[in-house]
């Protein structure tokens, strides 16, 4: 099963497309949506929306699970987040892909198998679950393999095929 | 000008249609997009989108204002309208449209003459304004009228018909 992970923000946007067959997980491709500061904020969304949209119609994601947020530093944050986060449901949703939402803790959990993980921790569970030769970069794709891992071993119960 | 004020939230946004000429503003439409709780938040946006690009196709606004939100009671909340106010964003830019965007404050200033102006008052004051029988409802309805005509005032200095 082919499955996308998405971390969503304005500036960066991560994803991590995946296989999960038998009890492994295999990388197939990750990335970053990045848009500019100096665009207006429509216009980014635009871009999110649009280049999730052409990676969803690629890989075909048969899932797609996508961070939750419960809390942020401050509300400016939350908003913004809120935008991308917005937009990305909203492409799924458009694409007829099944939605899943996974909080930080989760993430942390399913991937590294405690939820006070850091960011280090994280990127080396992710390069070895996947056999990868290096770190996957930059840190946000990392995250959206995270987020596709944290679903592959969350909905494994419940996996047929 | 036709101008179309939106007032952004996942279980209700409000909008409101007016035709600003000469100095004036007159209503054209106003309503809410309501959407269940009881669904999932990817088809709540959706149902946002659709219903939104289905009032700027109707109406042609050639300007859209949409309430700017800074602060909220909490971070759950600010997530929320942040997830409706991405999709709005995305259906003005998809459909052409140029945004313009307002905080509570500009808005309670532009309609009432001042920020501290209570719902009521911005209420009253956009029946006065738009010659209207009764206190247009919802309030989410007169919200994204006073957002219009707040749109119009701060505009006019530019206008040139």
């Amino acid at each position: 099963m082919i499955i996308l992970g998405v971390d969503p923000g304005t500036a960066t946007t991560g994803y991590g497309v995946i296989k999960s067959e038998k009890g492994e997980v295999h990388p197939v491709e990750y990335g970053c949506i990045l848009t500019k500061s100096s665009k207006d904020l429509e216009h980014r969304l635009v871009t999110i929306f649009d280049e999730l949209t052409t990676v969803i119609k690629k890989f075909k994601p048969e899932m797609i699970a996508v961070e939750e947020l419960f809390f942020a530093s401050n509300t400016k944050t939350a908003i913004s987040v809120g935008h991308a986060r917005g937009v990305i449901l909203l492409a799924c949703s458009k694409a007829k892909v099944p939605v899943y939402e996974y909080t930080p803790l989760q993430i942390k959990q399913a991937v590294c198998g405690y939820g006070r993980a850091d960011k280090q921790q994280i990127q080396k569970m992710v390069k070895a679950l996947l056999n990868l030769e290096e770190i996957p970069k930059p840190d946000d794709a990392a995250d959206g393999l995270a987020i596709a891992i944290c679903h592959a071993n969350s909905y494994r119960d419940f996996e047929k095929k």
